[in-house]
């Protein structure tokens, strides 16, 4: 056990009982090639629309990184010295070889996170780093990056190609005109890397910069949104941009699963208030319930998959936010309710044909308690991937452990990456078809499943499920919202 | 691993590793010709009182079967395929082979689930199905199958016989005259097959047809149930009948684990105003858990076990229940709170040597947290076994995992079937005896425990446990209502 | 696998797994001889100061013990014949020996449960019996141990060296003077036992005896209690003063972690309510909320570490407190919220360099959801070892495969044993090693981590992180009330 030579065991994150391995290797060794198909992720577009070269290696792997920061800070590294910027101007470490040396020195913090072991896979498979990342390395594994990043081999769209991705799904507010994709799309990448629907901001409507994302969708929509009406007309106007963009689906990350529409007496004079600047916390988060039900209603229509992220308190500490802004490790999951939440919308729309509603979860027991006999039952529902803290080798075989007696395999999605971290895109999807192999393994070792359908069920985990489950929206068939709801209880 | 030979596996379920699987099968051995006691259940009585061919495959195995139902449904297949009848008549399928067809197509479903495995043992070993369920296979074993069903040796009462059943428990409405158990008992299977309290639909007073209820429970006690006091007085003649028939046990499936009592001058107000038809929702859930707190009051006198399941949201899609009726799959868990909802009838009874108050939950959450501790100490509480969407292999031992620290294997049950499906029972408990003989097998393996305490646990698990658990009632010693409370305080 | 000679096997506890074992073995012996650093348990310091022998083995080993009560209780066993003493001064069970028949006969109860393992290591390693315990051999293990604890190798202070207690922490009120930490420091024993304040009895004021504890507070700081800044001036000079006796931290066991802080004109009125006995319950409640963010407050100050348990609803059973007494196993745990809770607390102090919040829960699911989360984020906070109900082997498995995804090790305390049971301090730390070990070799076996960072965290965890966690606070940097909430914000 010699650690000079750094290296990714072949057999890692597989199940260590020799009973387990050999079978979940084989297992393993049938999705190993399969292209790599991410529905759902925070990757800036703009990277492969520029297809610049990397800045620096801490620019590229530790500030963006909020779960690496979030580590560091917890044991007093403070966010200057990772070079997170502050809002009001005063400096922080630029110094990109002085936030590596930071992040080397407190290597040991990670063992066994998920940080520490995608990181790893990045350093050694993506970045061909051989020796130990530590205080004492860390200059030499900091030049050797250098050096590979300038190399026109690990440019953005060099790596797409090398990580085997065949379509990557980017993040996006409801009010960008994506220009970045239209870049790609002269480009003939147009189907390779497409747009997600993010209207939260617009959601919201007691949010400080509400009225200027307004604004903006005034803007982008060429319309004049002054009430309830015209903002609903405005978001499927965008909507529809997004699937003419090639978008596969939306995604929603509300602070409860709530889904109850209010009349639209009730909704239009929220707006107004809101409008006015003097919408109440109760009326915007009434609002925003109200919203995802409406959410719901369009994806019946334009047929955009609904992903339903609920149940974290964004921005824990408001002197932080104030501070740094958002996305710096304070978001912390609190416990979360689906049965009742989403009840008006399945009553509503559970079984219509062309809702596809993901449900995802960072509230651990809401698995096997709520969501899989939700998605075992309802044919709109399917179980989202173990999400941000879930999204870890025991996170993932937690997930289904908790999840399979119940929904199965097939109403899951597959894997999504949900990454900002463009260069770790592989190592998530190959450790997810580590997790799942072993998962699998052990079931053909039990003697409850056989080896060719344990085979057969890791590639449609792999590949075939999250394709099929994001497919491209398909036209027609469309009703009207007014008669949206009857007829779909004409499905049950 | 060709598989046009179907057959079980010798170690099925059992731990992969080396170091357990021996273990674990000597442990299994000692309990794998123990009779099955089957005290919590759904099986027809009338099944066994007729004794009668079952009709074809797909009436047996697949249009009762919830479970199996939820899935397909999940998938897209509609209720109507499948042969789940329609509430305004209009038509369904109708053809058993087509229904199985249909099932046989979507085997692949299932997957990792406890209906696979089940379904595998209900095949292969009760039915003698010998090549691989799949739609081109699916006519043979439909044919196979109705020649076995059409041979006398695949009647209920024999397989019953083969099957090793001990005694079996039915579920029966409080309601219920209980003529299925009457001709069993005059064809000598009175304690093989004995009834269950179920008083659910008397205790819910704004149910829709809780009226019809009472008018019927006036009937079949000969009194006038016209009040609060009738009502009781009712029940409790019932639950003496039911005793007369060989009950072991009462069952309660409410919303909440509520047992509050109510005052009885508020208890006569609000069944006056069900009977008038204006009870409110809240006066209705404050006297079914007063009513629960009356269950345990009335356990203390006549000594049936109380078992509540309590934590599930019946019916989850209203347009289901309007065209489908209850029990077609949309039954969905409840985050579920025990240890204030259960004070008062613990605070009373707790200590009361003649109450047996079993405790089962479908929220996981609660095993570790909240049953293990009260079962680890009260003795009138015993944890029941893993219910429902938890009674699956992994469920079965993150269930001995979890409570196993706090309570004991002796503060729990033994294992329920709690199943409709009558071929399915000998794969349930056979799967539950694989389940505890790996986790004791794995205590033994860690050197927490000697093989000689394995087994006799695992046998007292499988077989004594049950027995003594739900052993009949014994006469005498009741307090009369008044004094029940003080007498059960002295027990501190 | 006779059981004539009873033993301890050496490969106890560690992963059966043959490929992990001996990973597991080889961290185990890197721990096995390091000293054990126990910062937070229930050991009577006056054992230690007065070091007489043990009385007998039952008062030594079984009527103190709540989990072994509990047991014994929940399968029948009356309080009075394990000797739990009753209020009204009815006679119990006095006779040791008889107890320890009791004991002896209900031994099978424990398969599995973490008595069951701890009371084998004291009997067999500390007290070395060598048959293994029945109701057969209970005469003879009890001469056995009368025998030994005669010996003055088996009093307290020879015990304390032969365990290789480097330090060990009491519990100790707020109002004790601590007369026995004074023998010990004059005996030399000052810094190898101090106390913990713990000042629940002062936070609560509706509590029945609150007012005496008052008058005590007064008495023992030789100041007038009259108010809420005298309370507060009081608490302050009782933390000084535990400082100065060695304590390295506070104790606080809360119904909630509400720790939300009242206006000083709020808190007033309330302590002027209750010195007048006329305070509410809701009031009572805020107050105590208040309060722990004022401990949050003068850690800041003094610098001692605050530790944090809470949700447990005590005295489940009122007519067993009246009888009994508390302690006696009557204490649930409850769905328990933190991430609300504390926000007020980690908002002002969150990331002050002087305090260091430790969380404990005794709800399993909060560890992955919100524990981890705010531990792997804030500087000031970390996660407690798994506590109470949650402090056995598979409860500490789960712990580790909880948190460490989130958190790391180093966001952890170390193991705290938190016994009353002095016995059993060895066989808790040794089995906390044991569980580390076989949680870092399956990451090893897994190749997520390499075996020299698997021995560093091992010894890391064992020895020196609780050490460095608890470290005597120091003096100087405190900041004044007024303005500590703005110097926190300034670490952000």
């Amino acid at each position: 056990m010699g650690h000079d030579a750094w290296t990714l065991h072949p057999d890692r994150a597989l199940p260590s009982d020799a009973s387990v391995r050999p079978i979940a290797r084989e297992i393993l060794e049938r999705t190993r090639s399969l292209p790599i198909v991410s529905m759902h992720g925070h990757v800036d577009a703009g990277l492969l629309a520029r297809d610049e070269a990397f800045p620096d290696p801490s620019t590229l792997l530790v500030v963006p990184d909020h779960y690496l920061v979030r580590m560091l800070v917890s044991q007093g590294v403070p966010h200057d010295a990772l070079g997170v910027p502050r809002r009001d101007g005063r400096p922080v470490e630029t110094d990109p070889r002085a936030i590596w040396r930071t992040f080397a020195a407190h290597w040991h913090l990670f063992r066994g996170t998920p940080t520490r072991y995608w990181m790893e896979h990045v350093l050694v498979d993506v970045l061909g780093v051989s020796e130990r990342l530590s205080a004492e390395s860390a200059d030499r594994v900091y030049d050797h990056i250098v050096e590979r990043l300038a190399d026109p081999a690990y440019r953005p769209r060099a790596l797409f190609e090398r990580f085997g991705i065949e379509i990557l799904a980017t993040t996006d507010p409801a009010t960008s005109a994506l220009p970045d994709h239209a870049l790609l799309a002269e480009d003939g990448w147009g189907e390779r890397v497409v747009p997600t629907f993010r209207p939260d901001a617009l959601l919201h409507v007691d949010r400080p910069g509400w009225r200027d994302d307004v604004a903006l969708l005034s803007r982008v929509t060429g319309t004049t949104v002054d009430g309830y009406r015209s903002l609903v007309a405005a978001l499927e106007e965008r909507r529809w941009a997004f699937v003419e963009a090639g978008a596969r689906a939306t995604d929603h990350g509300h602070l409860s699963a709530d889904a109850t529409p209010l009349e639209e007496s009730v909704a239009e004079r929220i707006v107004a208030d809101a409008l006015r600047g003097t919408v109440s916390r109760e009326d915007a988060a009434a609002f925003s319930g109200h919203m995802l039900f409406e959410m719901a209603r369009m994806s019946t229509q334009d047929g955009l998959v609904m992903q339903l992220h609920p149940g974290v308190l964004r921005d824990h500490d408001p002197a932080v936010l104030a501070a740094r802004g958002p996305d710096v490790g304070y978001d912390i999951p609190l416990p979360t309710e689906y049965v009742r939440a989403l009840r008006p919308v399945l009553e509503a729309f559970g079984h219509h044909p062309r809702l596809r509603l993901y449900l995802f979860t960072v509230d651990e027991d809401v698995f096997s308690r709520e969501l899989a006999p939700l998605a075992g039952v309802y044919p709109a529902v399917r179980l989202g991937a173990p999400w941000w803290f879930l999204d870890t080798p025991d996170g993932m075989r937690r997930y289904r452990e908790a999840v399979t007696d119940t929904a199965g395999f097939y109403n899951t999605t597959g894997f999504v990456d949900d990454t900002r971290a463009f260069c770790s895109i592989p190592a998530r999807h190959d450790l997810a078809r580590r997790i799942d192999a072993g998962f699998l393994a052990r079931l053909v070792a039990e003697h409850r499943l056989d080896l060719d359908e344990a085979v057969e069920t890791a590639v449609d985990l792999a590949y075939r499920i999250p394709r099929e489950a994001y497919a491209a929206p398909q036209r027609g068939n469309a009703f009207p919202s007014a008669t949206a709801t009857t007829a779909a209880k004409e499905h049950v």
